[in-house]
């Protein structure tokens, strides 16, 4: 028997079909067609689901179980209740890819399928207790609990990214101000080294990177700058580090992992940035005498991971 | 068979002799001798257990097991890392107290264990997820998750108090500026009020209250000052209000439990404070669109949670 994946974001849907242990038979990938609505990504997916089997030359019936992490929030039926990317809330997602496909559907959040991923095949399969945190245009966390994926009571928790760790100079998406995406995401980090340089007028190579075209900066140009001594990208850098590192310190504070993973874009900074969390962690971890016990790690699975978690997830 | 539950304080030990439903057939304390060390405290816990079955005409034999509670943090066996009242550091009350007893002894943190009664025999009782949050001289938390107590892979977790979700003008004891306990514990609120009333000059019916000694202020005279209209008390309770918010509700938004239950001190303040609480609650929860599911109550069991809690501990 196989699994299929299901990685829905806002622009592709990316699909595998694996093993039950997890090896990759075939991958896919189609464009998430937001504007036919609710109906249209569905078919989208079931199309996905077709073509994935018949390119391996299985049949449905040899599909065991379907994993689909979606960009947003949802019950244990699948009931997505919002994903604001595909202007969804409220979608019985699980139940209409049911009567579609006719299979075993399971739906989930895509950071806790990615936490999932890394938990079955990835960095923190060795832990009991772990936590995945992906940096990217926003912050997002799924929690591994007695090594089970854990999204609370209805589908609700899990929300790192929204966790309110201080006062911010602009407000999140939300509503609210101080969430630990309004200091530790790329879009974060791009902003306030933006306004650094535009507001405070502070000289920077980044500018010449950039072509003086500040709408051209990425994550990627700040952490080289500050790697080579750039003063704004530096100060943009450790700003991200501390708030960051406040965020994990109240993850272990609260939860006490073993494995703390980090993906999504920012994690491309690789052990640059993790030795610098490391570091700062420690200051407002509680328990202070000695080292931290949590590892803090780089996420292996990097791309994959949606795809692979989601498998996972349906093998559960 | 029967249980024993021991609360273990810095100023007092008490005991409770439990049916294994959890009810009471004897209780007593004694005071805690901190300052004959380890070994005079475990002697003092071994002499209240010795006396609780003597009044309930029992043998030791009797008792399937013992659950104390500490002012701190333990491993599973009942290694005490740190407890700062009894001045303890890496010491093993588990061990030692088996010794001494014979019987099975089982060790958690004080708020963990008022969790775990909460959870059997109180306000928690019909919840599968759900956090206790001990509102005193500072605050603590119990973590309840699949019915069970949760404190991380080494014992660490739950240590709510000490969630960083703001700057402060004073630095929390662990040495962290910013912590849930230096805005919304009892000392939190009282030190505020102090500041208001000192630094500030401004006059309030607290003063009258206090005879002009702000050495004899307590939480209790800040919220009836409050609910009475006083300005300087509102602020305060206004402050207090807002950061316990925005703490439980990066609880809700990472837990995503069905119970909130709030114990200690300024539990007393009762639904004034929930009401309080649960408008503001609203406004940092991420997901906004329905009216918050997870339910904030005032914990049940009051001074008996932590015997009752210890010897439901030692049930499992």
């Amino acid at each position: 028997m196989y699994l299929v994946g299901i990685d829905l974001g806002g622009t592709e849907i990316k699909g595998g079909l694996f093993t039950t242990d997890g090896e990759a038979i075939q991958k896919s990938s189609v464009k998430t067609p937001v504007v036919e609505g609710f109906d249209g990504v569905c078919n989208a997916i079931n199309g996905l689901i077709n073509s994935l089997v018949n390119e391996a030359g299985l049949d449905r019936k040899d599909i065991k179980a379907v994993g689909v992490g979606i960009p947003g929030i949802c019950d244990g039926e699948g009931l997505v209740y919002s994903a604001v990317n595909l202007y969804w809330e409220n979608v019985p997602l699980g139940k209409k890819l049911r009567e579609l496909t006719g299979l075993d559907i399971y739906v989930e959040n895509d950071a806790t399928i990615a936490a999932i991923g890394e938990a079955a095949v990835g960095t923190m399969k060795t832990a009991k207790n772990a936590v995945f945190i992906t940096l990217g245009t926003g912050v997002g966390g799924g929690i591994i609990i007695n090594g089970q994926p854990y999204s609370g009571s209805h589908g609700l928790g899990s929300e790192l990214g929204h966790m309110i760790i201080g006062e911010n100079y602009y407000n999140c998406n939300c509503g609210s101000n101080g969430c630990l995406e309004t200091f530790a995401s790329a879009t974060a980090l791009i902003k306030y080294t933006q306004k650094l340089i535009k507001d405070e007028n502070r000289d920077s190579i980044i500018l010449e990177k950039v072509q003086g075209d500040l709408e051209k900066l990425n994550a990627k140009i700040i952490f080289d700058s500050a790697k080579e001594g750039d003063e704004v990208a530096s100060l943009a850098v450790k700003r991200l580090v501390k708030y960051l590192s406040i965020g994990i310190a109240n993850i272990i504070n609260l939860l006490d992992p073993e494995i703390i993973a980090i993906g999504g874009g920012l994690s491309k900074a690789g052990d640059y940035l993790i030795d610098l969390i490391k570091n700062e962690v420690d200051k407002y971890v509680f328990y202070k005498k000695e080292k931290i016990r949590c590892q803090l790690l780089i996420a292996e699975l990097e791309n994959d991971a949606g795809i692979i978690g989601a498998a996972m997830f349906a093998r559960i």
